[in-house]
């Protein structure tokens, strides 16, 4: 099966490409598609190596040659916030079999959250394409869930750390290791039941509270529990909607309101908005539990994440809801 | 089983009353919410002899006295384009366990056609407040899809008569008898496998030039095939999108495309937008068939239909696109 990947070298997309490699049920056929300026950068060359085909690809160039450069592939990925819809223009002139568009992140209905609306949009050029498609949602990410430990002996990605507990913390919410998302997608796509459909992976559910419960639990520490409530985080989404200094602000809190609180995360709500949820097509298929993320994390400490984006997110604001012993270390 | 319809006397709704009151399979108990201006209608007193409880109904009234009236309600029905975003909040605040709104048309993706948009905000409203519910597509009616008789003898409802071919006259599209509605509509309401999905429900799958054959060879006369192209087409669609005294028109036109040209109203591209379609889940429920529709409006003539509109119909101009031989007969 020929799968091309764009966004390879990314959180999501390297997942994607370890996941295809390693996939033992079918033999994949992996190509990346890179901007031409990165082809000598070491992420590149380190896909080379392992059998990744890398391919030149600039979405600048006339529909016809990126159709052409398309031709023949079975599956394309998108894991790039990108111009999505030139892409799915040039897949459907090559005639791709499925296009899997940049989804990847928690279940959420419709005219709530503009991040989730564009991906919503580029679903409805999609549809007009009649181009067969399927998208996946894996939930909140392991390594963007852990509380932060009073002994700092967790201090790395401080950005993303969970900060408050959103409500009272008692609506479970579904995460699933990053490094995961992979095996998740080599299933799904070689599965004739999920053309055309939104599918939901995630491997673990479990509220707020059982997040700090299973920490404290395995870390021996306590960790001070500071709620904010509903009010208090749909305020902070109204302040911070129009005030482009502060997107990523928004974003999370819109993450908690419609994970955390409304409890739109889970596969209940999933099925609700028409998804296929994965433990359903593959009750075989196992990620890597919370728990056991947590003893390596604790063992081996967390894995760089988004490093390069720091000076942005500092940038735009994640701190700011995160209270001064957050603002202090990071 | 408790199921409030909104919009009962209409085209719509009377069909859906019917098949409610008809079903062999569910007895159910139908209120028909109406405007308190229209209690004495000889239309809403006809419901009143049928067995249909009536209730004067209000959408301006406080959301509290809204939901108050829907208490107990197991299915609320909209056959009415009004602010059904209230409706759907009343319905929720109530704990109505399905709300059908109202939808009735063809098979389209998003972003095509601004009425079917509408529809679809509404659902994702619906979606936001996590409110259970079915959205029924029915395809083209039978009773809008005739052409016109040389002999004249079928004149009646000109304005939504077929007055060309759209494309070269090849493309299926799925089409039901007005009056069939409410047969699917009692045997979706009562199904739990439709919850919280789109259903497409017909009865014919037929091309335009088929629908042309079958009156041909049923009424014994020649009926001249004007076709227009995808291109006519289209830019008949470009002309009349911004000008709100065309908006019939472009309505007519967009439909011709979506479901003549493109073959969206058809089971395979429903199937693709993720509905599940009726004659897969009922396959021992039979529509009338395109024939005996033909013959017995040969015989009795077509029964009236949007009379009372007929005065918008030709202001906003349907007929501009019919031809001379249509205007001169209107």
């Amino acid at each position: 099966m020929r799968v091309t990947v764009i966004g390879a070298t990314g959180e999501t997309g390297s997942a994607v490409v370890d996941g295809l490699l390693n996939s033992p049920e079918v033999t994949f056929d992996v190509t990346a598609l890179i901007r031409p300026a990165s082809m000598s950068k070491p992420s590149v060359l380190r896909l080379q190596d392992r059998g990744v085909h890398t391919t030149p690809f600039d979405i600048d160039k006339p529909i016809e040659e990126l159709a052409a450069q398309l031709q023949g592939v079975d599956v394309l990925i998108s894991c790039l916030l990108m111009n999505e819809t030139l892409l799915a223009d040039a897949a459907k002139k090559a005639g791709v079999k499925r296009f899997v568009p940049c989804w990847w992140a928690t279940v959420m209905p419709r005219g709530f959250l503009s991040l989730r609306d564009g991906k919503e949009a580029l679903l409805d050029h999609i549809r007009r394409l009649h181009l067969p498609y399927t998208a996946i949602d894996v939930g909140w990410w392991y390594q963007i869930s852990l509380p932060r430990l009073p002994s700092g002996r967790l201090d790395r990605n401080l950005l993303l750390y969970s900060a408050y507990i959103p409500g009272d913390g008692s609506v479970p919410s579904g995460r699933t290791d990053r490094r995961d998302i992979g095996k998740y997608v080599a299933r799904i796509i070689a599965d004739p039941r999920t053309l055309n459909r939104k599918v939901f992976a995630y491997t673990d559910l479990r509220t707020h509270n059982e997040v700090y419960d299973t920490v404290e639990q395995l870390s021996g520490e306590q960790i001070p529990r500071i709620h904010r409530t509903a009010e208090e985080v749909e305020a902070e989404i109204a302040k911070s909607k129009d005030d482009p200094e502060r997107f990523l602000d928004h974003y999370h809190y819109s993450y908690h309101m419609s994970c955390d609180i409304k409890g739109e995360n889970t596969p209940e709500y999933a099925r609700y908005l028409g998804y296929l949820v994965a433990k359903d097509l593959y009750p075989d298929l196992h990620g890597i539990s919370f728990e056991d993320f947590v003893k390596e994390t604790l063992e081996k400490g967390l894995e760089p994440m988004y490093e390069m984006n720091r000076d942005v997110m500092l940038k735009y604001g994640t701190l700011a809801f995160r209270g001064a012993n957050l603002k202090d270390s990071a």
